[in-house]
């Protein structure tokens, strides 16, 4: 034990390093692109590099660490996760994987270990999807389910995504040249916070994901007339911001009425031309909603925009509603969980399976791989904000179990 | 009538002149000491020159320019009103009133009148309070009612008031100099588009102004707990974006149960570090509240500042409030009120008198002097919004009547 706590404080230190990498000064910032994302991925090369992978960063910004193991018709194995941020974020989501993944890389190649198959370490470029508002960037490349209509997309300052991946250094025309091939995978791991409250509730350090929530984004515009605050009688206004709030406080209850099936939040709000003695005219917002079930995710989607005209109907605005996003709910592969278990047992802890409200890169790769996770308590379950943190026995049982969960690996797809 | 439509054809000119000046390519925005702010300033004091007026800008950006009758012991009488603007404003709220008064002026010069008074014309340089969220930083300099304590307000990108002041070339130790004594006011005179449907829906050109509305304007700043969207379940958030969304809700419903003495209006909304996957830790929105009454004004900011803390304390959220600004009603001038009566019926229009929901800079030199004001009809009381237009007819109107009352008043003047 003492062992894997010494490996857990080097991650830890590690993860305090890449954290100090910011777009801002007073907090941890690293949105994809931005000249502290591109130091970032400078630095994780550099630990690649160091544990003796074939490390490069491609044309999406993932930074990949290759071992080859050398047999004919190997495929490939890999574990990930990704290195971007929300802004003002904690310093564990996404990065812990990642350099766990490093920690145990560095030591097969120590121990000399013999690989049946190629194992391909990646630090993904675009989870949260904070600049573009579309999440998975580098994961879809990975996959090769990258949508080249997306290059179109553009920021907050009008930059488009194919300008900002030639400033990175990357070929907006190449992106299906970093694509792993179909036939070439072997299977998906990612360690990952598990950014809710579970396993602190339940004092349990770590837990397999048996599956993740699909997710749906909009993005909703209310559209009235701006006016004068003081000329314009309260009962003759087209008031877009009490109209968004009208319907932020339905998707709420919604979402209440449906408390253990479904999450809706709105995280963004604007106002065009804001003032204060001036009425809204114009209002953006995006919906956040969550479901593991599909179903109920499409139901909740058309009942709030019914719920989204009739407010707009009863208060005399329109409204502009727009899909941004849209995942399926993803189910973990049961072999591969079945070995995670395995792992967790010879490891010493006990078994507990967790469903995931955050969207994780393994959706994405869902699509072309089976896939498997592992969940590591944080403090509270409290994410996306400096309070986010994990304690070092719980990085250290982390370790260990994908130590053993490596080691499983080998021996069954030897016996394969 | 045909002289009179010519002088308005060139007040029109004037002002969609000085519309052009903007920081915006797109719209019309020039907020207190932007570079297009000086650009409209100095376009103005040229104006004055060219009128035969002894023009200067001051130490908070007023252009003014003054006419000494001469006469020892002779009181001021000001002509004034604002140059600044609103983001995306229409031409005529503000530079109406000083281009019309210049075209008054001008006529005066023209036709050798010997005053009794002096003139000053006055273009403020804050009335909208776009930028510092404090208005008539302008008119409380001439009237001798500016707080020091503003020079150190920041705006949004942390430039204090007082180093705004020195970039147009002010010296914010001076303000006190650039005060009208006392002693020395005769009266003032403002010119001003309505900015409500009044006018417009009872066919009227112009109208007296009897009284204007008084405000209070807050911010109210709602705290609760960041978290993962996909994570913390709707039963367990601190969403402060749902809290303030059930307080603009309230304080419509308030403002719509006092509808004929109230006006609420919620125009700006902030998220600290919004993210569509992040549920609002901190929501700042101001409030501006407008009534002709002063306990019922007294009494809204009480009942709402109650209801926000119970909204606050139902949802385990915490809430911050600060007046930003505080107006008073004011009523105007009984005897300059009945000059302006007379010179409408001398000019041939009815005598309407309205009550004035927006605040005005005469709110702020009613502190030190009788005021009385013009109200000119706008298309359907649009303001505050690039569809804001007055016909030219209502222009001639406004210099008719302006010129009867100049005319009135230096009658009454010299006879007592």
């Amino acid at each position: 034990m003492e062992n894997y706590l010494h490996r857990a404080n080097n991650i830890l230190t590690r993860v305090r390093d890449l954290a100090c990498i910011s777009e801002e000064t007073h907090c941890i910032t690293r949105t994809f692109g931005s000249p502290a994302f591109v130091s970032g991925c400078r630095k994780v090369l550099s630990w690649m590099q160091e544990a003796g992978l074939e490390a490069r960063i491609d044309n999406i910004g993932n930074v990949r660490g290759r071992w080859n193991c050398g047999q004919p018709g190997a495929r490939t194995f890999v574990i990930g996760s990704h290195i971007d941020t929300v802004r003002n974020a904690g310093c564990f989501d996404g990065p812990l994987g990642v350099i766990i993944g490093l920690d145990l890389i560095s030591r097969m190649q120590e121990e000399h270990v013999q690989l049946p198959f190629n194992i391909e370490l990646i630090a993904f470029s675009d989870e949260e999807g904070v600049r573009f508002h579309t999440t998975y960037l580098g994961s879809n490349t990975v996959a090769g389910t990258f949508q080249p209509s997306l290059l179109d997309k553009t920021d907050n300052n009008g930059i488009t995504l194919r300008e900002a991946i030639k400033t990175i250094g990357g070929d907006p025309e190449k992106l299906q040249a970093d694509a792993i091939p179909a036939e070439d995978w072997m299977g998906y791991f990612e360690i990952h916070i598990e950014q809710g409250p579970v396993l602190y509730e339940d004092k349990l350090p770590i837990a397999i994901v048996h599956s993740i929530s699909g997710q749906q984004r909009a993005r909703i515009t209310f559209k009235g007339i701006p006016g004068h605050a003081g000329t314009v009688p309260m009962d003759r206004r087209h008031d877009a911001l009490c109209g968004a709030a009208a319907f932020i406080l339905a998707a709420e209850q919604y979402a209440l009425q449906h408390k253990d099936e479904l999450l809706a939040t709105v995280g963004t709000l604007h106002i065009a031309d804001p003032a204060s003695n001036v009425i809204p005219g114009e209002v953006t917002i995006t919906l956040d909603l969550r479901s593991s079930d599909k179903l109920i995710l499409k139901k909740a989607r058309r009942s709030l925009r019914d719920i989204g005209f009739r407010i707009c109907s009863e208060r005399h605005l329109t409204a502009d509603w727009a899909i941004m996003q849209k995942s399926m709910p993803v189910e973990c592969d049961t072999a591969l969980s079945h070995l995670l278990a395995q792992a967790i047992v010879a490891a010493g802890y006990n078994v507990k399976n967790l469903h995931s409200g955050a969207g994780h890169d393994a959706v994405t790769i869902a699509a072309v791989a089976p896939v498997c996770m592992l969940f590591v308590r944080c403090y509270k379950g409290i994410s996306h904000q400096p309070l986010e943190n994990v304690e070092v026995n719980d990085i250290a049982a982390a370790v260990q179990v994908a130590d053993h969960f490596i080691h499983h690996l080998t021996e069954v797809y030897q016996t394969r």
